[in-house]
């Protein structure tokens, strides 16, 4: 047991706080032989990293990655790969707002209430900065899954605009700053969160990743089930609230026949005529598209006060200044790319093992 | 690793198929002295066992507990609590029907896939039969939670009726065969429900679960947050799609200040405004009811015939007689409440461990 | 983690105590389609089980096996297998003498410390009994290895006999009751025990088991070392308190010239010209045979009065009677097999992911 | 599951290579609220060094240690602790020699046989660098023992050497390069190994290590036992060979009167009356001293010329030159040590966390 890896046969562990030296991974259990440099890994951090549109946080991390160990001229030697990057913008600032106040939203109350000491600087450990070894890490997993699978993301919702899904491109994902598959839903997005950057607001939004290429038969019942592996993987990133497979919540307002996915045969190969599963049966892959939605809360750091108590247990206000993400799902969907990519990547080496 | 095991101080281990002579499981990690009887589990199989009302398979089980090992003298001893109950009402039935022609929304087409082999008989291992251990085991974490922390759940909608939360009464919840809190709301669900029955098809539900009591400080951040646990744990109960904490996949909708849990001092005690967190900022509970909700997806098994394939690939079409459950949604919150159970149990050993 | 499981892909789960109604064990991870029934089982439950010749207990224990689940139509089905073996002679007896006395060398003084409380009919949970389990899996261990790996064990040692290793003939083990592999030390064996006996003694043993056919390459640097792996199986068996690979203590006193495994061709395969390494380096298996020994120590239960004290601080002293082996060691063998057959099925499977 | 983690609460993650750019572990599990700076981890970091005295490798590390994460203004927060060295003596050197040979006794073969790949620079993975990390990771255990609990080491034996246990001084240990607690000895250990050394040999040692003041009721039966994680631990250090709990292999050879450790009241504490346990009966510690000891094998690189093959089958000799240590027994003390640290460490959350 670790509070800190995931996975089981492809397993990392992270460490590293926004404000300390650097943050890092081991990710241990990576098949040999596959051509691995840190080439192959920043693209991911790059989508990730911070300061790349106004709608997202200022601060300034070159994210750089480098690989410590487990890669042996170019190729992975099956030993544990070492990843680390250094923070660079741990500017100075003025922590004495944050210090004795808890944030509403924030994990300052829990971390104290915890462990009776928390690195108040930038968040520490609950920093969204975590996220970028997930992604890190997920470059690997990547190499393992193969061109084979293919592992997409969009953000489909901010607040109150969502996307309209007739609209759905892939191909628009990349063009915009906001992951959005819908080309005409890009200018409303940016309207609406440009209006709610300038009220000092935030707002929530909805994420959704699919992995195309996933062939039937990964996941293990009953507790090592692809879709409560992806779950837990989904929920485990910073501000997740809520996580749905296929139907999702919808499903409880259906009925039998409206949620069965029939199936016919096309080219020899079984075809589902709908997917409802979300790609997923029992636990294990059928073979149609993965596909996982989570909701993002909004970001916690607002300008309007706040009622709040200190950790005296005195009563007070706080305003978070500072350069925050006014949507914070924005930068989930690499995220949550990554986390798809690790899970399969585990999954596909623990159907190896027993099934080979 | 193990596919069939949750939690890992108070660790679970189920096996068992629907139709094999005994289901049973493991219960490891369980602190010693604790009084426990089979009189101590029986109530919450009860609640869960089948043929209790008309909405609910007819399966006759009578789900009789018998623990095995790990308690002397009626007190826990710390070692492994061996359980197991008898399968009794394996009806000789003709499968014929099932045995080669995949149940669209089952678990067949996937188990086959996967093991190239499966267990046809009453759906084998995919059976709802397994989640009757994860009650049995949960009545034992609820004697390490103690009588401090209240575990209860309610099914607030199916299909497309759905409770007035104004009415929630948990008082309610036991009166009624849907575990319903809302009064005005059982006749809708019971005149709903008997037309779906009556129909031949089924339809979905959403439960809620609260525990309330926990103490600020559980969980573990970054990968065994307690919300990534729970999360895994609801989404391993069959048929269920989505699963959310607090404010859920509405919290994508939300902006910062409606989404803010502001706090202020009650008799020297933090207390939110709101509740929106679910109980759990950055993976850690805070002290107020830890909330989830889960979405179970209609039964696959209906009257009316579905587009399907046979094992040889074959188109063909298929009916689903039997006993089943036209909302296997109800049945579904003694589970959700065992699965709280036990994941807090769990994370109550580790927060002792690493802080005491 | 569990304090009742061992392996990772391949994981037993143990319960039961020496005069419950039962012990069992669930095998996770099995791969589907191997053919299995409780025949397969029960063999080397027999070898194992008490009562078999004038050197072991006189407990009479059927130790039937029983398979609940995991199988179907005759082939493991990837899902848990359940096994249970039903406690049949829980003589009526009087445990007055134990009950509140802790004797020298068992397990009882530190049950009592860690738990607070004790199963004292029988050892309870520190019986040999629980050895059983490890059997009953070990023979579905040997189904996944398949009949190109051969698990051999021997008797050695006992007291201040030994056999003479020019002596050894594996088609000796099966026709003494002591699995020795020397004829000509049979004799000693016998006489030297039966003196042990009647003086109401007992004496410690050394066991050493062979895998033959094991491939180069299984084991996983650096803290799943096979090796590593072993050491601890073995060292978890009642009573064990020295495990040596290969060249073992011994190595301690030798030079890097003596201990040199040299490396030649034959027929296009490398040879290993000795095998001080016990077939094992760096962790991982080199194709050369496992080569395993362990110690057991005297049983505690003896004749002689010793010096003690009961639980409630007072000075007093203990003799036990009973049906206890005058050398467990004896037993150990087919414990010692299994535990390796355990071992070398999970590292297989953990190679196979890695390294398909 | 990692092949390269250790212990569950207290669980330690290391990556790198000899001769890649750094070394470095995660520690995770760590309780909050400890004093730890990076001073408390180098006096045991230089201990294991190399190039403290003619007897050991002349490679020049600086080994200095540093924390990069889970420390705050001087104290442990709860959060992950990340560690790293840099490797700094990584010479430029002519690796022909064994780029394609096999240096019998080494993990050359095995690791090609399992990964298709090596990196062959100072042994890559395999190398004994690796084990800084569990000295480093131990100096956090040794906080969370506490002063309460005495670890110490010593070099009992090399070759055909070994200590007068009459003589046996812990005070002596810290002041001879061999950590040998017998100050007559120390001559004969110097005078022999120059001699190995001179003659381009290599001998093996074996190491006894102590931990005191341990409280009775640690460690887990059955698969959790405290003597089972300890034999693991020892095990997986690079050219052990054997492990042994008190009496170790030397059990087999007792008597049950020989082998039982009586016991005595004294000052209303109980008193065993010799230690052929090593402190440990059924897994679980007694209050005595628990006593290890292991074997590590001679060196592999000697300069005698050994046969072997090349990695195309082609039968070749080897000498290997450089900076090798003749005995790797010695600096094996501090990391038995910290093994020793870490597995308790591990033991006392886990015993907390159940018992309380």
């Amino acid at each position: 047991m670790s509070h800190n890896s995931f996975g089981h046969l492809f397993r990392i562990t992270t460490f590293g706080e926004s404000h300390g030296p650097a943050i890092g991974c081991v990710v241990d259990g990576c098949p040999p032989g596959l051509e691995l440099g840190e080439k192959d890994l920043q693209p991911f951090l790059d989508q990730r990293k911070p300061g790349q549109s106004r709608h997202t946080t200022q601060r300034k991390e070159a994210d750089k990655i480098k690989i410590l160990s487990g890669v042996f001229e170019g190729k992975t030697t099956g030993t544990p790969i070492g990843l680390m990057i250094k923070n660079t913008d741990q500017r100075t600032k003025d922590y004495s707002d944050i210090k004795n106040k808890f944030r509403p939203g924030h994990a300052d109350f829990t971390y104290l209430e915890k462990y009776g000491i928390r690195d108040y600087r930038g968040g520490g450990r609950s920093s969204a900065r975590e996220t970028a070894m997930r992604v890190a890490a997920a470059g690997i997993a990547r190499k393992i899954l193969s061109n084979n699978i293919t592992i997409r993301g969009a953000l489909v919702r901010i607040g109150d605009q969502q996307i309209n899904r007739h609209n759905w491109d892939w191909g628009e994902v990349g063009k915009n700053s906001f992951f959005c598959p819908d080309a005409e839903a890009v200018d409303n997005f940016d309207n609406y969160l440009s209006n709610i950057r300038k009220a000092g607001s935030s707002v929530g939004g909805e994420i959704e990743i699919h992995a195309s290429g996933v062939p039937a038969g990964w996941g293990a019942p009953v507790y090592g089930k692809l879709d409560a592996d992806l779950a837990a993987a989904m929920m485990s990133i910073n501000a997740v609230k809520g996580v749905e497979i296929g139907s999702g919540m919808g499903a409880a307002r259906m009925t039998g026949e409206e949620n069965a996915d029939e199936i016919r045969m096309e080219n020899n190969t079984p075809v589902f005529l709908s997917n409802n599963a979300g790609g997923i049966l029992g636990g294990i892959s059928t073979g149609q598209d993965i596909v996982v939605r989570f909701a993002v809360k909004p970001t916690s750091s607002i300008l309007t006060p706040l009622r709040t108590i200190d950790s005296n247990g005195s009563e007070s206000e706080i305003t978070t200044k500072g350069r925050h993400d006014p949507c914070v799902g924005i930068r989930a969907v690499p995220v949550g790319e990554a986390m798809m990519a690790c899970i399969l990547a585990d999954h596909m080496l623990r159907h190896r093992a027993q099934c080979n």
